[in-house]
């Protein structure tokens, strides 16, 4: 068993190899050890063993590394579906056994229930149980990267949107410790209008006896106004106010939020 | 009691008073009527009542509405901080007794506990205890409007997020029936890491052993990519990448993205 990259989530993972028991071999660009592994100093020597668990910065950094010599290839380096998608096909044709995984917890968490490990592609490999809990979403390598962007990016989404209100609210001296118990409460509120914006989107039916676009796009102009009043940057909510618009534009004015998926397809 | 504005909101408003047993007058630009309540053709005739309830479209549909004739305002009118500020001024130059409030709810939870009014100004008001439950937020008339747009703010983060990832994994064939139980999870264990992240702000101190800013905005390039890859409008994932690069380059690598508020601030 090894681990490639041993950055704080690399670390991690070898970490919890080593708890488990298993005879672990590490190694990084940068020489560094790891309490209970054995580092060596090409990565051709990790190739001997069954599983090479790849968790590098990037794809990019990842593919020269590569070798037709790895039996079995557990990938969580981040990137595209097109780059998992590639590097499956890769796999195939060179005879490595293949598992796409993301990791949908911090390093902390590596080892514990809370850390939920996607993965995807024609291989399973117990060696996921390692880490957290393993949830398979299909044959097709591009899932795991597919849902670990897609979920990251409502992650940034959540972070950007937080950021800017408590610095909205900050200039009239609310600090966070007033502001965000309230921002908590009202982000598990607007979690429950998911299930029904995705039905929405599914049947592509936008009626709405709640809250049409053309409010909301009003909405966003003043929050992008509100934000300019107190000197602060407006990237974000002229972003959404911008996407928001053109679907009012394209005859959405009238229908509900989930509409602006159709701006987003194009 | 009189409501000025029978769109969904203002008509919920109106309801919930005579259904409190209240003598309500309503007005509308577009002459409408509403069971229960007496229908004026002017606001001056509304103005005669001891209190005035405004649920109008803008400011700037309110403002030539607005006069000395007026006894209690309590301004439901969704606007920027500024334009709250400026009315509570005029009330006070016109011996108007004043009230300011936002409404966290959808029309159908309005008389419900579920429906939050946020309320500032130095005057308070029985008549928000007839739409749900009032919170006062401080003196400063400012603060509701505020403290509105910060939350709605956060709500069309959420909404922009959730559906450019929905149309993300829907190119490989995921349905929203799938996607959305492991997103709205997702959301929950993302707002956890509010409090933490308000902490940061308030400290001005970044530092951290989880997720650094330099690795984010690697996946926040990601996401853009793969939205680009698959043919999707890219304008939030961009902005989003845009900002937090911006603070990356500012300093702040290997600081959390807490420190993305230095950059909103400027």
């Amino acid at each position: 068993m090894s681990v490639l990259g041993l950055g704080r989530m690399g670390s991690a993972l070898a970490t919890a190899l080593v708890g488990e028991g298993y005879d672990v071999t590490v190694w990084n660009r940068t020489p560094k050890t790891l309490p209970g592994a054995r580092s060596v100093a090409t990565p051709e020597e990790a190739f001997e063993t069954d599983v090479v668990v790849t968790c590098l910065s990037t794809y990019e950094v990842q593919q020269p590394l590569l070798s037709k010599n790895i039996k079995t290839l557990v990938n969580l380096t981040s990137g595209t579906p097109e780059q998992a998608r590639a590097t499956a096909e890769w796999a195939r044709q060179h005879g490595v056994e293949y598992v796409d995984g993301v990791i949908m917890a911090v390093p902390q968490q590596i080892g514990t229930e809370q850390a939920r490990i996607l993965y995807s592609g024609q291989s399973t490999h117990h060696v996921l149980d390692a880490f957290g809990e393993p949830v398979h979403l299909g044959e097709d390598a591009r899932l795991a990267a597919l849902y670990d962007l897609a979920l990251l990016g409502i992650m940034w989404s959540v972070f950007g949107g937080y950021l800017q209100a408590q610095a909205l609210v900050q200039t009239a001296g609310v600090t966070p410790q007033q502001f965000t118990p309230l921002a908590t409460d009202w982000l598990a509120t607007v979690g429950t209008f998911l299930p029904e914006m995705g039905e929405q989107t599914a049947h592509r039916n936008y009626e709405t006896e709640v809250s049409a676009l053309d409010i909301n796009v009003e909405g966003l102009r003043l929050l992008t106004r509100a934000n300019e009043e107190q000197g602060l940057d407006v990237t974000v909510p002229q972003a959404l106010h911008g996407l928001f618009q053109r679907a009012q534009s394209n005859g959405h004015g009238a229908h509900s939020i989930a509409s602006v998926i159709e701006e987003i397809r194009k």
